[in-house]
């Protein structure tokens, strides 16, 4: 179990976009690039998925390990940009997807945006993400 | 084998960074940010180290399996950014780094950049990504 620091908690809420790594059946790296927000008091990240089809939610269901990667928009002294790496246990629970998706949407689309942009959307999946670990090249080691 | 369109081709000489995923021993993603190149006419990607001894470089001399993802400043009518995704098979050969990174820091940090910075470096790694596949959202098939 790790916890976000400040520095961290703020990059992702700041709307930096979410790089989740998941596994496919055949043990080789898919990426999908997601809206994340910070739960548990910096101890979980969420996504969230109107679609229960998606590969990726299959790929977590048969193996939870996960990698999120965020860039950060400071860089080191030489001009390479800080990034953030998350690693975690995934699992995803039934529901919830609208709200967390309207209440992401504020961040990365604008304030204001009604998201999901249709009437009646599905209560659809949410992606909760333990954190294991947390790596990358910035301050994100208190 | 699988080939860029001008699109993705774009997207990557902008200097979008490169999400870099490989496999640890134990099979769980590894992931770090890097400089990339668009190299044999759109077939492959590269990226420079001055270092031999990174994970990610260890990664892939024993799994050559590698997942590239990038972000797009572009988004979907909805909101949501685009982004490309390039699996690939990928081989790190000896030296040539210190010029190839000279070369991505004129894009990545900025025009008449000196990189690497410091005198006499050392010749390094380069890994080599012969591109299998392309996915992710956005304008990437043709």
């Amino acid at each position: 179990m790790a916890v976000l620091n400040a520095a961290a908690r703020q990059l992702i809420e700041s709307g930096a976009l979410a790089h989740l790594v998941t596994l496919d059946d055949d043990g080789s790296p898919q990426v999908s690039v997601v809206w994340m927000a910070v739960a548990e008091d910096g101890g979980e990240l969420q996504a969230a998925h109107l679609d229960g089809r998606q590969r990726k939610l299959r790929n977590i269901r048969r193996d939870p390990r996960v990698t999120v990667s965020f860039e950060s928009t400071e860089a080191n002294a030489v001009g390479m940009k800080h990034f953030l790496v998350v690693h975690g246990e995934a699992y995803v629970t039934e529901g919830g997807a609208p709200g967390l998706l309207h209440e992401l949407a504020q961040t990365y689309v604008g304030p204001g945006t009604t998201f999901p942009p249709m009437p009646d959307p599905p209560p659809g999946f949410v992606t909760h993400i333990r954190i294991t670990r947390i790596g990358g090249a910035g301050p994100w080691q208190d």
